[in-house]
């Protein structure tokens, strides 16, 4: 290895993975495996998240759990069972999960009177424990969140955006009535956009659900869609307004300050992993992975150049010390620096600080940024306010970057025949009206292969009637090609 | 309740809890209710864990992850199921597990080829995937632990102390050789041990655990044993050393430096929410939990008196504001101060501070312990100051009484007799010889009905020959009736 030049040794590590517009599936596995995110194991369907996944997942835990609780949300922990009859209360919601949950039918060596599901989400525990606390008006509202994980059956799975078991937050609130409970409802998909635009560096489209595409059992569902790379949206998160039906199913009552018994109002929200899954595909590129610095395990990676010479280790271990303020880490193995670039390249650490004698003689340092590939030469004299201005920018630029890709990836069409040739030709999310009708949502999903992401909050005529029967319009919709 | 008198409100509340010293089982159950720690659900053995105790739960987490993070650890997440055949590799490890595993055996509609327990514990997923990922002594060690729930089917079932899923750490590493191993295995017990002292201020007793009650799998087990209220032990922590039987069971092997194939040596080590149980049952008393300042989720809770009165609310607003160093809850509800009192004792809030319009006057506020209930006057210029000193007093007082305690409660005996009616006459740990045969130890836990909770690393002759059978004695045993 010490004989190849460094482009060589660059070269060599980046070539195992598939270039992102050969194969952009291919070049997606690649990344999350070279990157040491996820490794597959005996369990199908299920992932190992490693240490580089983890970590990631810790940090967007730490930045939202935040925001939850600056809206006055607590955590809890339910119960990773539900018993089949409790499942089984709220008619919709059971038809919606019953077909892909797990089945725990034995413990130890005895058969269970009643089958337990483990939970596909939490709605049916959450409602019976507020049915119990629940009394007064001065009970409510309840904020409770929960981060766990849960388990769907799917057939087909990918790491990160469709999993046997992932990892998410599940939020579940009560309140006194509609208004209060549609207050929440759009205030916590608000928080999951700032949180995506401000943390991932993702620019979001937030919009309401068509009736086909809503949760099983909610009134309405809300959702923030996001655009990959390969002009795919994913679904990011969703906000579920669910009026009185689990309630009047639960029997979740209070009495109001009339002293009437009344049913409460409820809502639910999530996010999950899948989040990961949006970062690699919307930054990532053919080197590795792209990380936005604020939820970066590591914002600031230090290799020092010629170690072996007198002074150069003793430096960075310095400049690891001045900038402690930073998640910054110095890799002093026994690689090569060409080796190293590639490596926390791969792992998208967002600065990499380059240190050798040359530099220590000038007083500098180079920095050079992982989104761009831009080397800069800094005084060490103020290092700090110099990486601190450079991660800002980059933080920046990404979610700019990704904006102008979203803005370039939006196409109107007026007609049905236009829809479907767009469907054919490009990628991205297209804007066409739609009349309301099931009928018409299934025709373009068979004929133009697209499916209605959202009815964006931003409505807008783009014509008066419906792009597939002609009859009257009643929304603008997002329709694109999904994960 | 507005006509009631302080006294009489606060005696209303309390009087709903049976007094420790009469039913200790009682107590515990009503402690965990009343200061809404857990809900019961419709799911056998498995808790609702409610605001308050998920709260102590995220900074005993906080606490110990940092701790963890400090040695070096980093955190992974395995999949919650294992494979029937994946469970079955480590023979001794199946043996213990697998008549408390949760079966599932259909996904969906479907029946499962192979069953998948539901993990209630990770050595065999992580062995495997260590098996992938170890290939070189470059890779060692690995060190991870992971954050999850587990299961186990217990007949029986206790709020935090046995419970058929609960939440725990369990961290699992790797090493190229025995000595780095055991040295690990010793680490993270002093981990437990710091933790239990300084966050929790509980005492432990650190030692090895006899063969009868060794992890199925291990070599070596080590435990922390912590002392409750009435003279019980909690096992409260443990840390495993495996020697390469692990290894050799999954594969688990690496070119050494001198490019021999090895077996790796691992341990694993873990904390539960079982700890919650221990702070219950170590520090509450008969107005209720009694939390310490480190990990209290709220500190010291203000409570304005005369709230109607203009200038109070004001001021304890202000009071919050300078006092935001610290987890500060304005308690500004409509209740009367007597019920706040109460029920802030009752969920175990260390400090409590009341400011009146006296108060306010005299440019003061009152100070309260929730440990030894002492009040102290305190100037507001400096409130600040006298807040850290007294959380800080509360804090080592706390460990220092359970240490007294502890202490107090260690007793030996040379004889069998000595030792059946002490077992009898008293509680606490019971130090006696032990020739180290498995008869031995059954016949005591028959006859005196004490389990051997470890051999302390503190050995002292206390006598040469067996506390049982008479033959020289190997090891000096703490002996005790457990949780």
């Amino acid at each position: 290895m010490k004989g190849m030049t460094l482009v060589a040794e660059q070269k060599k590590l980046v070539e195992e993975i598939t270039p992102r517009d050969v194969d952009f599936a291919k070049w997606y596995t690649d990344i999350v495996k070279k990157a040491e995110l996820v490794e597959y194991s005996s369990v199908r369907g299920c992932m190992v998240i490693r240490p580089n996944g983890y970590a990631i997942w810790e940090n967007i835990q730490k930045n939202l759990d935040a925001r939850f609780k600056a809206t006055g949300h607590e955590n809890v922990y339910m119960p990773m069972f539900i018993p089949e009859s409790l499942l089984q209360k709220e008619k919709d919601h059971v038809e919606g999960f019953a077909p892909e949950v797990a089945w725990v039918t034995h413990g130890g060596s005895e058969q269970l009177a009643e089958r337990l599901c483990v939970r596909p989400t939490s709605e049916t525990l959450f409602c019976e424990h507020y049915a119990n606390i629940v009394q007064s008006y001065r009970d409510l509202p309840k904020l409770y969140n929960q981060w766990c994980s849960v388990v769907r059956w799917e057939k087909t799975t990918r790491p990160f955006l469709r999993s046997l078991e992932f990892l998410w937050q599940e939020g579940h609130t009560v309140h006194e009535n509609e208004q209060d409970a549609r207050e929440e409802t759009i205030r916590m998909l608000n928080v999951y956009a700032a949180f995506c635009e401000e943390a991932l560096a993702i620019p979001v489209v937030k919009g309401k659900k068509t009736e086909k595409e809503k949760f099983a059992g909610a009134v309405d569902t809300y959702t923030i869609e996001s655009l990959m790379h390969d002009g795919k949206a994913l679904q990011s998160g969703t906000s579920h307004y669910f009026g009185d039906g689990f309630a009047r199913a639960f029997g979740i009552q209070y009495a109001d300050r009339n002293n009437q018994l009344q049913y409460a109002h409820q809502t639910s929200w999530g996010v999950s992993t899948r989040l990961i899954g949006a970062i690699i595909m919307v930054h990532g590129d053919d080197n590795g992975l792209v990380l936005p610095p604020v939820i970066a395990p590591t914002q600031l990676v230090i290799v020092p150049v010629a170690m072996h010479k007198a002074g150069v280790l003793d430096k960075a271990e310095e400049l690891k010390n001045t900038l402690c303020g930073f998640r910054v880490k110095l890799d002093a193995s026994d690689k090569s620096p060409g080796w190293k670039f590639a490596e926390h390249e791969m792992m998208g650490v967002p600065l990499r600080l380059e240190i050798g004698p040359k530099d220590i003689e000038n007083n500098q340092a180079v920095l050079v940024r992982r989104d761009t590939g831009e080397k800069t030469f800094v005084s060490l004299d103020n290092i700090e306010a110099s990486v601190e201005t450079l991660l800002g920018g980059i933080q920046r630029d990404m979610l700019e970057r990704a904006r102008a890709h979203l803005d370039s990836s939006v196409t109107d069409a007026e007609d049905f025949d236009t829809l479907r040739r767009l469907a054919d030709e490009k990628t991205g999310f297209f804007r066409a009206m739609w009349c309301g009708e099931l009928a018409c949502e299934e025709q373009i999903k068979e004929k133009a292969g697209l499916s209605s992401r959202c009815m964006p909050f931003e409505q807008e005529g783009i014509s008066d009637v419906c792009v597939c029967c002609g009859k009257p319009a009643q929304h603008l919709v997002l329709w694109g090609k999904a994960y």
